[in-house]
């Protein structure tokens, strides 16, 4: 199968970090588009994905699956161990509820906020910007940090008693937040060890070399 | 079980869309959160569920379950036929990608027009509002109107050869655009077509009954 991404993209991280927890990154091609130059944006990968979001997996016959939680529900039925989206119905709600909650407190508003309240990727790709709505998504995504910070002073992991599908968004959640300068605070002691115990995961050390390793 | 919603609200619709798909309906206890109150953005209610949306599902044991993504695959993997997430990879990857999709692209962006670019739930619950913003999103909810009409031209339902979750997001979509008097463009046949089909379902021509009913 091929992934259509972007080697530093922390959406297309969600779907990586996804892969080599399945031992699956041996069976992918990295089709590189170029965010720098919103190539993400352009007619060619429009038609692939309406909304012109990284990642895209294209399978061997040429289905093509958009969307980072769709994406992993595909491989997690591909390949068995280890399940990042569930086993059983209560897994499965908790996880996709604290993705569902990482992705629309914490990573998709640090994205907001780089596309709208920072020059983002540059005037030929942001065409248009609402200043005003950005700062906000930062706030609330700082918000969403004190809130997992909380949470995870309580259990390991985000959502179940194991790495899952939520944890990932997460990560992604901070890795942006690292790009645009968005700082965890160091009160959120809690967020910063389990971000530390996450790093040691090959999975979240290494997703970024996938594609130049190849 | 029980669910807490509100019996007009389009995101409860989905919920309950699914749990009259899955014959469900009978296992659930309805708790009204009065949204016109602002009740669903209060402490208590914010307790359950940290973003402060409906519906919110609880197990017999006290688990909470936000976000309807999550509660239907929840749903799901409590109850076999009519599967509604999918079997399978190649599936569960299309109809999570057209649920998602049918969220960001439509169902989402008419819920932020409303917010923001309408009076939405009053003063006393609006209590930050981004006009611009709203009215970018309704523009945005149109265009998705005419990508579901050309998709729907072609196929039967929104993913895959059979009903899904992805095809309840658009309709609670549709009923949302209802609501806030968006209408869909004439010349979007095939998605008027469709939206006639579907509602021969007892699910949709149902689901605002459930509550009242019990």
């Amino acid at each position: 199968m091929k992934i259509y991404d972007w080697h530093t993209g922390p959406y297309p991280a969600r779907v990586r970090m996804a892969l080599i927890e399945k031992g699956l990154q041996r069976d992918v091609t990295f089709v590189s588009v170029d965010l720098r130059k919103g190539e993400h944006k352009k007619p060619a990968f429009l038609a692939k994905n309406y909304s012109g979001t990284l990642p895209v997996l294209e399978t061997a016959d040429g289905t093509l699956i958009a969307e980072c939680t769709a994406i992993t529900a595909y491989l997690d039925a591909l390949r068995g161990a280890p399940v990042l989206t569930g086993e059983g119905a209560l897994e499965r709600g908790l996880i996709h509820m604290m993705n569902k909650r990482a992705e629309i407190e914490l990573l998709d508003p640090i994205s907001v906020y780089f596309h709208h309240a920072t020059s983002g990727l540059g005037p030929a790709v942001e065409l248009y910007q609402n200043a005003e709505w950005g700062l906000r998504q930062r706030d609330k995504a700082i918000a969403a940090m004190h809130y997992f910070d909380e949470l995870l002073a309580a259990r390991r992991f985000v959502a179940v008693d194991r790495f899952s599908m939520a944890d990932i968004t997460v990560l992604a959640g901070l890795i942006f937040a690292d790009l645009v300068g968005v700082a965890i605070p160091e009160t959120c002691r809690a967020l910063h060890m389990w971000r530390e115990r996450m790093g040691a995961r090959p999975s979240v050390s290494g997703w970024m070399e996938l594609s130049r390793s190849k």
